[in-house]
């Protein structure tokens, strides 16, 4: 699915990592993310998608409202499970979104 | 890949899409383009994915250095060709990259 976000200015999130090879609870954290991302104030929506490099960008309102998320109890458990077992490399980057463009096929 | 990028601020360029079933020169157009890409003044680095929803972010140096991708002549060829068969939808922002983090295993 493709996020619906409001005009611009806002803030992404882009996260691109390359796993490693332990799935233990990867997919069920990964999905259990997502949805605790869409219950933080402040959240715009995901995209996501993965084929070797994986690519989430979530959108948030303010760089307060991606601290807050940052800070999350759940979400630092499995920032910790990340670091510990579940990524061989990943990029952070956070940055605002100045201009946006949707396209729809008619 | 991950792409290696420097300290910011820089540009990203986020294009998230949604494919048709259309294939004709999908698969060469879009590696032809980020050959050409990344043959373009201030290109920083790239990163893509695609399951369903296909994510490719592309990093620069400066606003100008976008505007003049975006005005390529072979660019936007492909780009027409992307509005005419590739794509259902797509989103296109482009950000300023505030912060970022890179993490690699040891």
């Amino acid at each position: 699915m493709l996020a619906d976000t409001p005009t611009p200015p806002y803030y992404a999130v882009i996260f691109s990592s390359i796993r490693t090879d332990v799935d233990g609870e990867y997919a069920a954290t990964a999905t259990r993310m997502v949805e605790l991302a869409g219950q933080q104030p402040g959240f715009l929506g995901v995209e996501s998608a993965r084929d070797g490099v994986g690519i989430t960008v979530s959108y948030w309102e303010s760089e307060e409202a991606i601290r807050a998320w940052h800070s999350n109890a759940e979400h630092q458990i499995a920032q910790q499970e990340g670091y510990r077992s579940f990524y061989q490399s990943f990029r952070l980057r956070v940055a605002r979104v100045e201009r946006a463009y949707a396209f729809e096929k008619r």
